[in-house]
């Protein structure tokens, strides 16, 4: 059992690491060779450019005014200053909802914890059970409910703060709901016109002998939506001739790279192996041998698009329909078109950035076969992946090298050599499998075919959070795998779970307040340091930028992580509910937390991220429903704890809690989740009226004809002739022709460009010396 | 333990009432004045008239020809002999469907039944356990999976049938599932115009302070759905108006009952008492008291029909919106309409004869209370309702009677009469209860605000299966009420329960055979006889009938009774899924249940049976789910006996049963519920553009004007006068006056004529000497 000086070390040890992750941050950001590592967001949007070359040439890099060193926590009211709808503005509702949820946070916590150090620290502590009794006990548990008797009139207290806590909860919740429901609501009809507000995913066209594809779905619209039907984009599998111009770009990287190496080194030609990652193989003249592969891949892509092109085989059975109106779109995409509801699926076609285009390729048989296997091998994941890594672990033991590798035995003997291996192998396997869970939850919902970016992230996170549940709460609270927990629960009674855990949760507090210490705190503080990013930038910089437009390829801006940042924000909710009651000590630490990283993420909200697309609050449905999960589960791990307390009156109190939670949830989900799931007619005809009020002459079609291209056909900038062509034999119809430009280089086309906000690169500039 | 004689006495005993009952039937039928009773659906249709006063007295009540009743079986091959097209026509969807869940129990079970008769009979008898050991069993025991030896390789004889059963059943249903969606499309594409395929009905009107709630309508769906909306009808609260109507005609009654009793015995003018069902209370005059009664009432009506009229308080914030097309209706019921998702809510209108009137008065948020409340009451009603019964038990005893009522005493001690008392007066109680359910349950319903009687009826026949399964399935197999079962479970693992229950399996197959026989065959025939309505109709047509129009109000026809008789249905359903492996010999009852029920049913709904409503099979993704839920219930109950035979190595095939179902039902679901929840717009179109074609100059507002009225304003047929007025009031717009005629001697307004299947009649004549 630690004790309160144990915990003070800890404390001080995560806050140092804290404050230098910050301080060396500070000192990192304000070099100017840095700017884009941590201000990129800012480059992307074309407001701010590379260091002029005028000044001395050390300038250029290094910032040497000492001034600016003393205010190095200066980012963190800057963080703050920007105002929420300037902020919707500059990076996107989807970002400026997610930095509420820590908000949302703070807003519970704080009167919980005010409350619970005023109420129930006091009644706790005022006892002597644990001095009493000669179990081993540290300081915490003396504020915790293990100090209180059994049968004890004071588990009242526990009782009415659960009460207390789970209304306050609540209510915090319904407010946020309503008012995310209405930031959503109101940004959308505040938008800017977007294709995706004309336009349907139609999936599972039925196969016709006599027609196209194309003309199946243009006569079933002109047909079944006669006054509304605009036009539509037959959908490519372009997969291969994706993969190609990948491959074509890598080529290029490294052609670069070797060519800059062979500019500064004109002594030796560089060399490469033709091999797996460039190990083994034959040894070839590297600039002669990319040149090769691009100048033969240069020649596939136009073949291979030729054939996406004319091969019908290679046009899937959906379309993107757009309509005239958004009431035509809202409409269609709410509605079932045909008696076989297999066919002719209609949903609201996400935004152009955020269709994952590989999946739609995708037959709807399949799709549901396909989420049956992922389910199971998630079941599997969940409770079975000790198994593997057990057995991985089992070769990777020292007596299994020596037997294998002989010579490497002389080494391996050394003692020092020998303790570090038996210290750190058997973890690396499991540390290697939790960094790449992420990576594996995303291609588990990659291969159950949903069709956005945002979809993908949503049930990433919602499985990574199971997970976390599974196996990091529950794991850590009764020790064993989850397979064992499950065995275990399996031969329990139902009634008798909960007890099993809740016994075992006050006695966990001070493992999982080193936990928010390590992961909460320094992780934070971590986040902002960019260690990965400035790395890469710098090392991308040196050996592969030639040009301007080079350098802005090497800025790796990320983005928010929803698949794994909002899993971790749940689990401190998590970890939050269950202790309020229990160990109250623990909340102060987890204030920290949502407090610190409230400031870091929208920094670097602000200043660094760059979101791939905009779902417009997509998500909050499933934040709410998590958070009410974890009250559930605290609140039947309170009931059990308190079933073994011999508080038999109070107990049975705590029976209507879930069950008022539930209803709440209910409620909510009827009251608010509509307004992220369907779109409203009244608002559509709202702005379809104004926009025809404002713009009678609109060429619709023409704004609507491309937009749903496949990003291989748009991407390219070394062939825009070719692209022309291609849209005239996609669409056979009049195009208007409009100068794309590199999107990397433009503002995101969803938001408002600098000029509305004239105040931000000003504000932004003041807080920077 | 029941021997084979005893169950053959049994069987002898229940076959024998059974065919009592059909004797009675086919004897009673034949007699004329019992035509009303036995063939009302024809009168209903206007197809079958009362005799004819020509020939003898007594031919008109009795039938003297004998030859008629030496073919007293004949009228099973006439019920047979319909098609399925002609009874749909004939009796409407809803009652053709229904039949099809009878032959889908003959689908399932004649092939279940034979192959388990040929394999696993033979395999369980071929053991001689039970003889080697020294428990008492019966011959039964002998042919079920009680006689294999614990551990033995014929385990998997059972593994496979389960999985055989289980694969057969899924194929049944999916083929089921897609025949019954067919003939649904296509009975609502067949169909003749109906206002509900036009109309909406809207909840939630927000209020306005300047505008009534006509107007906001108006507005709202003239800015909304401007290319579509045609008219609404607001929705009164009449439930006053409703109550003092059928006070009203409840007088008349009467009035008419004492008036044939003066005019049969003049020497005598009746009288009656006031007070609480005629019991108490002053006596006076009846003739006088009723018409003064009536006179009172038909000032009153008048006067609260005004004030609903005119009163704006009286005007619920709901309406029925109609449109111009079919594709407008649909597109509105399926869109959400207003960005607050608790405003404006749409739905398909119910048929106007389905529309449950009271219930359209509850608001929004009453609506989710009224569910938490009925969940947590059901909850209470399943586990708990034997309290209050054993109570009523307690006070229903000989002692207390005798301590409360001494002048009983010298009755109650007369030792036959305490005996009858003693085995009586317990169960009655439950008895009374157990008659009660299903309107305690229809009662629950209607509180939860469902607004239409097919929703109703659907909702009681869910809580009523739950509440068999829990107290007559479980409640059998397990001795001991409810809520010690649920006691023990919370007190028991997860893997424990299917295993407790599995091993009582076997034990328990004599008394279902038995409860089988009394419940499915003898109650079955009892069905036919229709005791209760053939004393009804010929009480009343001796005491109140007056007139045709009377004798035609006396019948009683009856409906289906979805809400009993599925469950009851379903209940063998999961007897014989549940037996099939375990003990083959009880699924021959069950197929000759489902038989015989499919046969009567069929009778009664050609001859007998009116339906209230035709929702067009709604009810089929329950009967569905049901069946599902059954299957999945026999699965783990199989798994659980099996564990406890030591057939360690057969037991984890049966794992992957429940899954697989379970994912065939989510298949189920997505592939064919579509079709009874939502109306595709294809269809809709394709309706209104032949519509289009064929009537080019329908009026259809003022086919659609009226069609919601409340019937309390339509019903009376003594104010013709006034209704038009109302009429008016209510519409303010011009009206196309039709002659309504008394809705009780037309056919059904949805149902094709009696032209159109002219073969109806005389095949039914045919088949009656």
């Amino acid at each position: 059992m630690a004790t309160l000086g144990d915990m003070g070390l800890s404390a001080a040890i995560n806050i140092l690491s804290a404050l230098v992750f910050l301080v060396a941050f500070a000192i990192l950001r304000l070099q100017p060779f840095n700017d884009r590592v941590y201000f990129p967001k800012w480059y992307l949007k074309g407001l701010r450019s590379s260091p002029t070359r005028s000044g001395a040439f050390v300038t250029r890099f290094v910032n040497l005014d000492w001034r600016s060193y003393l205010r190095f926590l200066n980012w963190m009211p800057d963080a703050l200053r920007m105002p929420e709808p300037e902020l919707i503005d500059h990076a996107g509702l989807d970002s400026a909802v997610y930095l509420r949820i820590y908000l949302l946070g703070l807003k519970i916590f704080v009167p919980v914890t005010l409350i619970a150090w005023t109420i129930l620290v006091p009644v706790n502590w005022t006892n002597h059970t644990l001095a009493k009794s000669d179990v081993n006990y540290s300081e915490i548990d003396l504020l915790s409910i293990s100090n209180i008797p059994l049968g004890s009139q004071r588990f009242w207290a526990h009782t009415v703060m659960a009460y207390a806590f789970t209304f306050w909860a609540c209510y915090i919740l319904q407010q946020e709901y309503a008012k995310v429901a209405r930031m959503r609501l109101h940004f959308i009809a505040s938008e800017k016109r977007r294709p995706d507000q004309f336009t349907v995913l139609v999936k599972n066209v039925p196969p016709d002998p006599d027609e196209s594809i194309s003309e199946t779905v243009e006569h079933f619209f002109l047909v079944n939506h006669p006054d509304h039907y605009l036009t539509h984009q037959v959908v490519c599998n372009a997969n291969k001739l994706a993969k190609l111009v990948k491959e074509k770009k890598r080529n290029q990287n490294w052609l670069d790279y070797y060519q800059l190496k062979y500019a500064r080194n004109q002594s030796q030609r560089p060399m490469m192996k033709t091999g797996f990652l460039g190990l083994c193989g034959e040894k070839v003249d590297a600039i002669d041998h990319q040149t090769a592969e691009i100048e033969r891949l240069s020649k596939e892509i136009p073949e291979e698009r030729e054939r996406v092109i004319n091969d019908p085989k290679s046009i899937m059975p959906a379309a993107f329909v757009s309509f005239k109106t958004r009431w035509g779109a809202a409409v269609c995409a709410q509605t079932q078109q045909s008696s076989n509801p297999t066919l002719w699926l209609t949903e609201w076609a996400p935004e152009p950035r955020d269709v994952y285009w590989p999946n739609l390729a995708i037959p709807y048989v399949s799709v549901s076969i396909r989420r049956l296997i992922i389910g199971v091998a998630f079941f599997f994941l969940t409770f079975f992946f000790m198994i593997p890594i057990a057995f991985v672990q089992s070769l990777a033991n020292i007596e299994y090298i020596e037997k294998k590798a002989p010579f490497l035995k002389p080494l391996i003997e050394i003692k020092f050599i020998k303790s570090f291996i038996q210290g750190f192998l058997p973890g690396i396997a499991l540390k290697i499998f939790l960094i790449l869970l992420p990576t594996i939850l995303m291609i588990m919902s990659k291969f159950e075919g949903f069709l956005s970016i945002s979809g993908l992230e949503r049930r990433s996170a919602s499985r990574y959070y199971i997970f976390n549940i599974v196996n990091v709460f529950l794991g850590s609270i009764i020790a064993g795998t989850a397979f064992q927990q499950l065995n275990k629960f399996i031969h329990q009674s139902a009634n008798e779970i909960p007890k099993t855990i809740g016994v075992a949760i006050p006695m966990k507090a001070t493992f999982f307040i080193t936990y928010i210490m390590v992961d909460g705190w320094a992780g934070i503080a971590a986040e902002i340091l960019r260690v990965r990013p400035l790395i890469i930038f710098h090392l991308k910089n040196f050996f592969m930028v030639k040009t301007e437009k080079d350098r802005d390829e090497a800025m790796d801006p990320g983005s928010l992580g929803f698949d794994t940042g909002e899993p971790q924000i749940q689990f401190y909710f998590l970890l939050g509910l269950v202790y309020a009651v229990v160990t109250p000590i623990l909340l102060p630490f987890i204030l920290v937390f949502f407090g610190l990283a409230y400031v870091v993420f929208r920094h670097q909200i602000i200043n660094v991220y760059n979101q791939e697309y905009e779902s417009a609050a997509a998500f909050w449905p499933d934040v709410h429903g998590r958070i009410i999960s974890a009250m559930v589960i605290s609140q039947l791990l309170l009931m059990g704890l308190m079933s073994t307390k011999h508080a038999a009156l109070s107990t049975p109190f705590l029976l209507a809690l879930p069950i008022l939670t539930i209803s709440f949830h209910l409620y909510c989900k009827g009251r608010y989740e509509p307004a992220f799931r369907r779109y409203p007619l009244q608002e559509a005809m709202m702005k379809d009226t104004l926009e025809r009020a404002k713009e009678p002459n609109l060429n619709l079609k023409a704004y609507l004809q491309n937009a749903y291209i496949h990003p291989v056909f748009k991407g390219g900038d070394d062939d825009d002739e070719d692209e022309d062509e291609i849209f005239e034999k996609l669409e056979a119809t009049v195009l208007v022709p409009t100068k794309r430009q590199s999107r990397r280089n433009t503002p995101v086309p969803s938001k408002v460009s600098g000029d509305s906000s004239p105040s931000l690169p000003d504000l932004q500039e003041k807080g920077r010396p």
